[in-house]
């Protein structure tokens, strides 16, 4: 077995760890016989299992009391429908937009109401986050919606925007767990789990509980309405429980590695070594505005694609893979969530360094 | 290590040559240097895997080209909502009641249209499938609705329902892969995959192509349009990856075993073991009438509560697990899926002798 660093910006690197634990689980979890794979989600033993790794997310994310936490099904993208159908109640939301996701997360909210284009970097192709600090908010909005970090653009909110008193929707697929953050200033936190957390297939909702209410918009379907899920504690219909297994063990390799204090240290340090590099490379140019970088996501061009291919084609040959660039975007993307070691992102640097002395006319 | 026999009704028993498989793969997927849970989704070995599993579906079901294969999230409950939501052009269906789950599909089925109950066994505790040799259906419905195997009770359609021309809809979650079946009966097939095929997380839609349109009703989410899906090939966002890989597996396996045919002959075998006993004991008795009687759940009671009980917890302990009938109907119930082995059925009516030589008063 050779493993390789992988800059996936998703489905991406877990620790090596969980995945040795999940592979010594596999044929029988903790001597009851059965994989995790096969149990009923009624059984005791699996009870034990996502009532845990609820505690332990609740524990490193500091989530108060009157947060609920959800395991779904659906991705974010399908959160991009229930939100606006769960909170649309005055038919007005506004979204902010700064990039594919938040785009697609505000196309979705027009088939429940009106969306309201708040700001927007479309502008310069995404690469910064607009000013939010006195935006456009009216009272009839049910709630302003963000992306926090944009996978796609490597940008990310340093501050939260002004929204007026209405609650804010934030979608941090891609930050998810990278640093601490303050729940109780969002309405809803929510990601996807397959970037920095688990494997596809499962989104975790944080919602504050007088959001979960029976005034839905009608048509709503039932798996969609938040309070369906929340009323039972995501057990409605059998959840993805082998999502919630692994997830689980990494929030626990989580804690094990000090808390999201530390990961943010780590995930500092580990960007450092690569924004530092690329300041000061005559080949490689980041493509963010400096503050509003993301710790998770750093794309980067030379300026000449062929010169991009090349370097794509030879990094994944020297073991370093999924380096290319979205492929609505182009260029390079390096993904250093959580699990990703800062041996790999030294790695990375060498083989940049090595890469622009040869390539550099 | 020591595996029991599990009689799940879901998430249940899976082959044990899948999960070792699974195991052995899990740090690093046949030497590309990752786990399948961390591969990008539009990876090239990724698209091999999926588009894999797809073929091998297809060539155990003999699905025709004009029927889309989806995989698809948030499970059947979901789709009670996806399918009148996507086909009630008339917002008219018929559905047919045998148990919870259909029960839940026709519920689920009013928020976006008219459903008529077209005939139902609620009358004797669904222990039979009703007469659908002359419903009444008229002309301005969009579909029939089935549940065609029903787990909670141990039903099973014989005789497909005479639709009268409308679109046969089947759930067949409880018995997908259990039999050959003519895909071409069908408007759609579809499951949830944790009863008979993989890990809980995941729905299979096969769905004959002119019935997936732009045509949806107002507020249909994208994710729950089948067209976006078909679209797709299912990759519309990430897919849940590791699950489509792990019924990819179990496809394999069913190939490797001779196909439906042979799981028909096997299942028949191992179920008849269990009724033969079942009509024969002074103890315990089956529940459903003889012609309706499911091969993958079979329900069974002593017709005393207390000895029920007893039963469940002296099965436990001999290594019999998951015994206990559904939480909403009590008494007994054998999940003999696919992958559950005959010698584990021998066991189980084995152990059902003993008890009753001992308990029979």
């Amino acid at each position: 077995m050779s493993r390789v660093y992988n800059f996936s910006a998703g489905p991406a690197v877990l620790p090596e760890e969980v995945l040795k634990e999940a592979a010594e689980e596999m044929l029988d979890y903790r001597g009851c016989g059965m994989s995790v794979m096969e149990m009923s989600h009624r059984s005791k033993v699996y009870d034990d299992i996502i009532k845990e790794a609820e505690k332990d997310l609740r524990d490193l994310l500091s989530i108060p009391d009157n947060y609920k936490v959800l395991f779904l099904q659906g991705g974010a993208s399908q959160q991009f429908a229930a939100i606006p159908m769960n909170l649309m109640k005055h038919k007005k939301a506004g979204y902010i937009i700064t990039g594919q996701w938040a785009k697609k997360a505000y196309q979705e909210a027009k088939l429940y109401g009106e969306a309201v284009e708040l700001a927007s970097s479309a502008d310069k192709t995404f690469s910064y986050i607009p000013d939010c600090s006195d935006l456009a908010i009216t009272d009839d909005m049910d709630y302003v919606y963000i992306c926090e970090n944009n996978t796609i653009y490597g940008t990310k909110y340093k501050t939260l925007p002004n929204t007026k008193g209405k609650d804010l929707i934030s979608d941090v697929s891609s930050c998810f767990l990278s640093e601490p953050m303050d729940v109780t200033k969002y309405g809803i936190v929510y990601g996807g789990v397959q970037k920095n957390i688990g494997p596809a297939g499962m989104v975790i909702d944080i919602i504050r509980e007088d959001l979960i209410t029976d005034d839905v918009l009608p048509g709503t379907p039932t798996m969609l309405k938040f309070k369906t899920q929340a009323d039972n504690d995501s057990l409605y219909n059998t959840p993805p429980c082998y999502n919630i297994y692994i997830c689980g063990k990494v929030f626990k390799w989580l804690k094990n590695m000090g808390g999201l204090e530390v990961m943010k240290q780590r995930n500092e340090e580990k960007a450092a070594i690569l924004y530092d590099f690329l300041d000061q490379s005559k080949l490689f140019k980041g493509t963010v505005v400096k503050e509003d970088r993301s710790l998770m996501n750093v794309p980067f061009v030379t300026g000449d694609e062929e010169l991009d291919k090349k370097f794509v084609a030879e990094s994944k040959a020297a073991g370093l893979e999924n380096l290319k660039g979205h492929r609505t975007v182009g260029g390079m993307r390096a993904s250093i969530y959580n699990a990703m070691p800062k041996a790999g992102v030294e790695r990375l640097v060498e083989f940049m360094e090595d890469f622009e002395k040869k390539n550099l006319k």
